[in-house]
């Protein structure tokens, strides 16, 4: 199937592909996800950041890493338009999804806590690998304990706490919704990121549910009920999380 | 003065809100800066932080953390519109600055290299504090030096010869631009970064010199001429590092 949107991202593991996806799959349209449909669609992925990678023809800059988005017909010269930076394929999508809330403020608005919950995803991968990110988790798990004792601690409970009191303070937003009175990928973004930190850290997340009832609860769990949210997790279509940005190590979990 | 733009950030350091102080420099925009004006002016960012601030009546949603930034009069209800996160602030100022390049591609590909090159700032945060960022750097300096090794020897040449290989690749910028042939908001950040580098890690960056001479001689260097940086830099306005992402502990640099 042609479709205008070809997400490009590692085979195999949801990693930050799946906040494009679920952008995508919130709003039902079409998209190719090629690494996960053949070993020649991963090959693509990996030929656009090679080290001699540059401006391509159509006057795309280079990708730093996956996920890499490209948009047939819209690039510069009715090419292929090429993105890359999680939150910028985000803010491109989210107009043409319906995802960016009701006016420009919101588009700003939709963008910051977007790039809020990002940087928790980013804490989250760092409390695995705090030292180096190519190095095994095994060669930096003392600094991990270390590590994760205060993400447990201190940041988990001031990121929760943050988004607790934005979707209080949405009065439109009645508990579901961070801008406004209708889905955005804000929501879609921080709501991965909610369920990653389930996965990896199943006993400090259930410890929190009664500190964090808006967000554990009525967004998260309303979440599920967005028709193509919904439509998308009974598909079986979504990967289970495994060695991405979240990973479950219980020895770095509440004790 | 009455500006319409008024950034709200920490005293006394450049930290991320001189990213934005450089984008308004570059473009000759006049913004005030409370916080280095008065102590008011600080009670005034720190008043936007506290775990009690949720949406405001303006229907602005709570700030995470600094910088902030008000524009006066463009709120939903004709009020104060207020921003946070650097690169959603960066991508509010810049086509109204004229730092988004030249056309719709332009400004998500200025958006994506300035999130590349603020993951880097990140990275070298994180250097001197990669347990946790509320500890003081002493009670995490072995864990410092481990991950400074990792970030001079990996993740230095990987950020640079990403740049080196961007700024080759855009025939169009002669080395000094990242995007196009003209100043974006992105090659005000990129700057800052390499400029925070050559506080933190001078041995490093100076044996890095011959490897990226095009980010660290072209861009570098040419961006001091830009006209409203040139006079910035003459001003005696901008402030020292000292304290902030960028740190300068000589046990972390090249040995």
């Amino acid at each position: 199937m042609a479709t205008k949107y070809t997400l490009l991202y590692h085979p195999g593991t949801p990693g930050r592909g799946e906040f494009i996806r679920l952008a995508l799959e919130a709003a039902q349209v079409p998209y190719s996800d090629p690494a996960n449909a053949s070993k020649e669609g991963a090959k693509e992925v990996y030929s656009l950041l090679g080290e001699n990678v540059t401006y391509d023809a159509e006057g795309n800059p280079p990708p730093f890493a996956p996920p890499m988005m490209k948009i047939a017909g819209a690039g510069k010269k009715g090419g292929d338009l090429l993105l890359s930076q999680t939150p910028n394929i985000l803010l491109y999508l989210g107009p043409k999804l319906g995802l960016s809330g009701e006016d420009e403020a919101d588009v700003f608005f939709v963008n910051e806590l977007t790039l809020t919950a990002l940087d928790l995803c980013n804490e989250t991968h760092d409390t695995h690998h705090p030292i180096a990110v190519m190095k095994y988790y095994e060669e930096q798990k003392e600094e991990a304990l270390r590590r994760s004792k205060d993400f447990r601690e201190s940041r988990i409970p001031k990121f929760l706490g943050y988004f607790e009191r934005t979707l209080k303070g949405n009065k439109a937003g009645t508990g579901k919704y961070l801008v406004g009175s209708k889905l955005t990928y804000a929501d879609t973004t921080l709501w991965h990121v909610v369920d990653g930190l389930y996965f990896a850290f199943p006993k400090e997340m259930e410890a929190r549910k009664a500190d964090f009832p808006v967000v554990l609860q009525d967004f998260y769990e309303g979440l599920k009920e967005e028709t193509g949210i919904k439509a998308y997790l009974a598909s079986g279509r979504r990967m289970k999380f495994s060695m991405c940005m979240f990973r479950h190590y219980p020895e770095l979990d509440r004790q």
